[in-house]
């Protein structure tokens, strides 16, 4: 026998007894509510063609970089963890795979993952032990079999999960066709909404910009010859989306600067970037002029503008080329916030239809600047910790730094991010027990009553994210 | 009825029984003691004048930037609030406004502002239902009547709130009449001191630098045609503060920089700028030059240098034009101050009349720079938590960064920096209790007594600020 | 009878009883561990020639600039502390130095220092009264008395403490001849080894770069003519320090960047600042690229790279000129790890014999930066939480900064960096109460499992400091 695997019902709330049980009655309170989720990666084709997951290896480790990241830390090649060279070779098969996760599973204590990956193995896929070198054929093979059952496919566990909506994030010149054959299947009612994210037909600055201006002139029928074009081609895509449901934009941005030149600068800018004949300079001001455009556009069809910033793409490069982007080696850097957003929220920072949920990697950020963003824009919202954040202390954390500032009301609700689409119970639930702590440490200091906790963590729950991202 | 207005006796103080005893007794040792304001800007005509404050509309909403900001963020209009209008139009009446806020109240849950509104409006105001739309207009006309009582005037709070000194922040070019009206009036016996603000008349950078030097000419009986007239009109004046009580000049400057230029390069920068012919890059110079001497004259009149760094004034162009400073949207940035003050630090950081006290919004830099610099230099005091900071976790956190490395006693004390006279006791009372609880976790974890908590906690409350200050 | 000194057994344990049982369990099952020391600032001579430490001022009070310069903070000039002055004057006798930290004692409540120092005096020094103004003649006469016994020479001590390997930290130059004189002693069982520290001849910058490669030139035996020559000179004085024990370098750069140039590039810019008509960026990238041949070293010959960056010495230049460096004057400043580790990472990261161990003053970088790259990078080490850092409550953010991220085992262990032997058990000690506490807290919220706690904590006590430290 191995250790058991049983996540504790009383996990992450807080010791002291009377602490605990409030947290418990909160956490009651909203456990079973549906789960909004305005912005992850998951696969739509996963819903649309509605496939069994096959193996655990390749559903919980090989495509999970926060999983691969650590194993990679303590010395486990990528090419062991099932990842693509780029040559195309994969050296390690999935029962290879997993037992490299099985004897790296105690590396996991402590992190956010493992909680995610506890409670999602216990509570999603049934087991009943923790992984471990000596059974990880063993599970192997029982996850496998597991996971061909009927009740394991995508549309079972999206019901099962009680998804309310699940926002995917997409290239403004894909087709949506896994959207589109969702809408059109009179079998699937479930909610799954595109998301519409350009950064590579926005950052002028890349290699591979001119290329990507012309598949999105093709996706959108217009070739792109100048500034106007880019500009009237994405507005087309920004329409497409939003008539197939899309209510948000999502930007990975290296600041958050927006430019707003006049239109004939910004076609000089155009052509010499696009010629090749531009500086550096002039190829990160069209960037960021064209992120202006973006917020431009937000203020006329409604769009909610999230901003992501902060983060050194492709750290290694050796990584990156032979095994492509997203492979852990992204590293955040120092954010900066208030004077780079100026000149966007001078022009739309009051404007009615305008909206920008603002995401940190940089913690110092929230109570120096965007709690006092948010606590006076009413189009600014503050995005959930994320990423190497959303994890149960860096969400106190986070509660912390805004709370007093801006109140209970200015963020996004909790945003899972995940590529996992079996992990998004699991990350929710996490977000409830810790806010739902957060909140008996407030009641038990009297600084809110037990019925306004349970007001707050409600909304958290279904309305702010439901208003920060318009769904 | 409504929801009940009480703040509860154990509020802020830790949940642990055998904490919070212990908080307990360290705040009720503390609770009554007098209030020592050393930096706040209440208008010292409120007391020359005694008059009633009139509506509770004009008294905690319409003035209170930290009000009217989140309501903002949430949708209210900044002229729905009261706001004067840069033609001098007002839209609304006072009895609108306090709808608007008796309807907004719920969204102040959890900040700083509502933990102080409750305490005033039970303590102070005596109102036992939480503020709500459906009351709101029989809470006005309540708190109109109350308020023209005598014992609401404001000399009468004063005495009540046991209030030991209180420094205003004044322009140097003020006659400081106020100041001078209460140590005329024989029946006045409080502590009431000016601090010399001198921001517009040290920066160079302003487009009003100049009409600005004129009127603190005037003041100052010298025409200001040089930079030695300058640094002979700003002694003056300093030197009137002085003989009217000012212990304290105080600087928002956007960064601690002082430059310390040879006399003749000093004048010929003032030339250059005054005429008009002077380069951005000279201004700056001269800003920092006009700081360097304001630190000089500190070392000759021992008055003390009060440092608040670090904010972005004025986000949105739109509200400044529209209804001026001041109005909810100055956000932090980053802050420096550990290279910044090295050219007045090595002038003056061991000069035995020398004593500067450092606020910052930027958070980071209490461990990181003023713990350490406060914990070399006998000139340099930790600024409390300021503006967006003061508040219960906010404080918690300042604690628990600058103690470990500069101590106890290396702080300024509480700073309620307010314009609201009737929150003066809830701001004290709530940093009592916080750092009663911070304390309480100290003894708690045995790394002090409860005898030396009593110390510490009677110090902070009654020393610090004096010593900080020169009260 | 003054009052008395007993370090509590619960200190710095959390104080809800079953936190506090279960932190008490995980440090007794430490408690008694041996001393891993991998960096720190012990003299090897001390325990070379083994030599009473005589009176108690010189030991603990005007070598420990933790100490001195709280007491300067709050007035007392450093020659009254037995500071050596420029001229090699000492103004004060130890009796007086004595007198005045004794009469200081109260100021040091809350702070690291006083933690470390009670229990010092307890459990090493046998005190049981709390130092006051009015005993210290009494206790200086009784410490100088308790030091000359033979059982509080430097060597029963060592035994006394249980240390297990002692890291010292010494100059390239430097002949080793305490190390020598111990592995040649057949009395001396203890492992000391050294720490190659180079920054002198790494930094073009300073004037005094090219004397330092005359005498580094001369320990190598080789002329230092030309960069091959510096090389070849320091590639030599590695393999000595290697030879004599050393597995680590130490490098206190004003930040991590390395320059990986062409080898005629180097030998160009080399030539330049050595002749003196190099420009300051010419200084700042030759220190660059010698930090970068460090890195390419330490792949080679296996010595661990240590990286503190991020303070700005000897902000006092006047406290500099009289006194020297290393007076409590070093303040730290924001720090960048992304990318300035970038260049080296993209070369050595995932090289298999390269690792380095990286130090900050700013704790923003831990959750932002420096757990991202441990959370990747085999190579990469998080050093403990280092100087102003090493306190309680500094070391607990530490941990719930990088937990989440990184896990329990990509740091380096606890690192005392300590000049003052006599502190070394209380240090470590404090740091494994702190762990206890911050382990239980986990246990306690149903995070990791006690047993998993019990293995982490033994980890970090034995196995985290040799893994990092390749001891």
């Amino acid at each position: 026998m191995g250790v058991p695997l049983a996540p504790h019902p009383d996990r992450l709330f807080p010791p002291d007894p009377a602490d605990r049980g409030i947290a418990r009655e909160l956490h009651a309170a909203v456990a079973e509510l549906p789960i909004v989720s305005p912005h992850g990666h998951v696969d739509p084709g996963l819903l649309a063609e509605d496939r069994a997951f096959g193996d655990p290896a390749s559903l919980l480790v090989t495509p999970d970089h926060y999983v691969t990241r650590l194993l990679h830390a303590h010395g486990v090649p990528l090419e062991r963890l099932g990842l693509t060279d780029a040559d195309g070779a994969v050296a390690a098969a999935p029962r290879e795979v997993w037992r490299e996760f099985c004897a790296g599973w105690p590396l996991f204590l402590g992190t956010a993952t493992r909680g995610w990956l506890e409670q999602e193995l216990a509570e999603v896929l049934g087991v009943t032990e923790q992984p471990s070198a000596d059974h990880a054929d063993a599970l192997f093979d029982e996850l496998t079999a597991r996971l061909a059952r009927a009740d394991m496919h995508p549309r079972a566990l999206f019901h099962r999960f009680r998804i309310d909506a699940l926002a995917t994030t997409d290239d403004p010149a894909d087709d949506l066709r896994h959207h589109r054959a969702l809408a059109a299947d009179p079998s699937w009612t479930g909610r799954v909404v595109p998301t519409f994210r350009p950064d590579r037909y926005l950052d002028a600055t890349s290699p591979g910009w001119p290329a990507a201006l012309d598949r999105l002139g093709e996706a959108a029928g217009i070739a792109i010859g100048s500034y106007d074009d880019l500009v009237a081609a994405l507005e087309r895509r920004r329409a497409y989306f939003a008539e197939h449901g899309a209510t948000a934009t999502d930007h990975s941005a290296p600041t958050p600067r927006a430019a707003f030149l006049d239109v004939a600068d910004a076609r000089r800018l155009f052509d010499a970037v696009r010629s090749g004949s531009g500086t550096p300079a002039d190829a990160t001001t069209l960037s960021e002029q064209l992120l202006g455009e973006m917020a431009r556009m937000s203020t006329e069809d409604g769009l909610v503008m999230a901003l992501h910033c902060g983060v050194r793409r492709n750290h290694h490069p050796g990584t990156w080329r032979r095994f492509g982007p997203d492979t852990g080696h992204d590293i955040p850097v120092h954010a900066e916030f208030t004077a780079a957003l100026a000149p966007m929220l001078e022009r739309f920072g009051t404007h009615p239809r305008f909206r920008t949920v603002l995401f940190t990697l940089d913690e110092t950020v929230f109570s120096r600047e965007l709690a006092p963003l948010a606590g006076f824009y009413p189009s600014v919202f503050v995005g959930a910790p994320w990423w190497f954040l959303d994890a149960p202390r860096a969400m106190r954390r986070a509660r912390d730094a805004i709370t007093e500032t801006a109140g209970f009301f200015r963020g996004s609700g909790f945003v899972d991010d995940t590529r996992g689409f079996c992990s998004i119970p699991a990350r929710h639930d996490t977000a409830r027990r810790v806010d739902a702590g957060y909140l008996a440490g407030l009641v038990a200091e009297h600084v809110i009553s037990l019925d306004d906790a349970h007001t707050v963590i409600r909304n958290w729950v279904l309305d702010a994210p439901r208003t920060a991202f318009g769904l």
